[in-house]
């Protein structure tokens, strides 16, 4: 069984991005990234911890505007029009969902589509759909595109059985598959029969957020598994969709929790930020 | 074998459009499709007539525009504009592909969403891919949906093998069927092994526009089939991606071609037209 870790795509991908930096600042431009966060959730606090560790690291400028977990509908949407209307910032994030009383209509419906890093908004979500490749992905569905990339896993022909179909994650890595060729099961909670379309699939992707969902009885030895799930067990300890410990000694190779998909997705926000400012000043790249 | 027959799907549509209709009118509202037609291809003039009688027949308004296959980008993004502008048109349809020398980018991303009644743009293509039921959609991916409930077919944990990834089918029915609760397998000219993809659906969505490429060897007999494909033979005469001849005798149902999924397209450009109108008129429907 091999290992698929996620340090080493993202090390790959944050060196070129470092590089990219590096020749935006010797011209004066310095990618930047605003990161808007209502309240202080501890998983918005954990993966805004993990995005300033990787951008500081690759030396690229991020700001976190924070608006208290009881602000209103219109603070919220003048800190992101502020951050909208901003030249100097390249991308923007926002954590979501959002608290209850607010919603994110006005903020999906006009960002700005250079800076939808995350592709809230239907831009990005209608190239993605369409399948151009120039168009930003939810940074989770990027970060399990570049983790078989970065590992050669061919795709063409192959049968890949997604399990969920979120906006983030689901449907878009879905979409994502398909126009790299493969042939895609897309599964979900109301799917009469899941272990049979997870035997049958050259390479799973597990995106249903529960835990360890994903059994020895559900694999082959010949598959491939990506675990997107990210969840907290009983004991408090992170687990993710697959049952790693029964299921690792069983099939080909496997991301594991954590140190697989999350371990990518803060080095795809850093390489849209940088390929934000780059179109910026050199166009499409 | 029963034969799933567009036509009853259609009439039951355009009854219901046609009291809207007259709903409208009562307070001053004429419902209009503008159709806008680039050249004279057989295929556009073919469908043309098929909306001017339904569009006729529910008394609704729909005019053509027609510009020459040498026409410029600028007349065409003008004649668009105007369409776009007008309170007095609800819908807009432009006949796609366009002539090589021109894009209809300008038109895409600009179209009123509210006119998108084929799902050009981005705001209705990425509110589909999020599964909101008011979007339009294309309206053959619609077209195949109100087959299904027409004739009372439960989606809920099926398999539905859909064949065929391009914008205005594959992709948008394969995504309207997920948010329907099927489990639903995208396949295509990459796909490894799509006589066992076929065989072993609930339902199958053929949108591959090869004409009689699913034959007797790739279907069961509970099986139900809806055959998006239009072409025609070696003789000139129109047949599905369908065997129908050597197929239908061995599945559940299936729709003819023509007389299928074709007849039921122009009802639901007739719906959003006037569903639109009524959007105009009462807010949300």
């Amino acid at each position: 069984m091999t290992e698929l870790r996620g340090k080493a795509v993202a090390d790959h991908i944050t060196s070129i991005a470092s590089d990219d930096i590096a020749k935006l600042k010797a011209i004066g431009i310095n990618p930047k990234l605003a990161v808007i966060r209502v309240g202080a959730k501890p998983d918005d606090l954990a993966y805004e911890r993990g995005i300033l560790k990787r951008f500081e690291a690759a030396g690229c400028k991020c700001e976190v505007f924070e608006l208290s977990a009881t602000c209103s509908q219109k603070e919220l949407d003048e800190c992101f029009d502020a951050r909208n209307k901003d030249d100097m910032i390249h991308g923007i994030l926002v954590f979501r969902p959002l608290p209850k009383h607010l919603n994110d209509e006005h903020i999906r419906s006009t960002i700005n589509p250079r800076k939808d890093i995350d592709a809230m908004g239907p831009y990005n979500q209608a190239e993605l759909f369409a399948g151009k490749k120039e168009a930003y992905a939810p940074c989770t569905a990027q970060a399990v595109m570049e983790i078989l990339k970065f590992y050669n896993i061919d795709l063409t022909g192959k049968r890949v059985t997604v399990v969920g179909r979120s906006m983030v994650i689901g449907k878009p890595v879905s979409i994502m598959l398909t126009s790299a060729n493969a042939t895609v099961t897309i599964c979900h909670t109301k799917t009469a029969d899941l272990s049979s379309e997870l035997k049958r699939a050259d390479i799973i992707v597990a995106a249903a957020g529960r835990p360890r969902m994903i059994t020895a009885g559900d694999v082959r030895p010949e598959q491939i598994i990506i675990d997107v799930g990210m969840s907290a067990d009983q004991n408090g300890k992170l687990c993710g969709d697959v049952d790693y410990e029964n299921v690792a000694p069983l099939v080909d190779s496997i991301t594991p929790v954590p140190g697989g998909v999350g371990a990518v997705t803060t080095s795809v926000l850093l390489s849209y930020t940088v390929a934000s400012a780059k179109k910026k000043v050199y166009g499409k790249v």
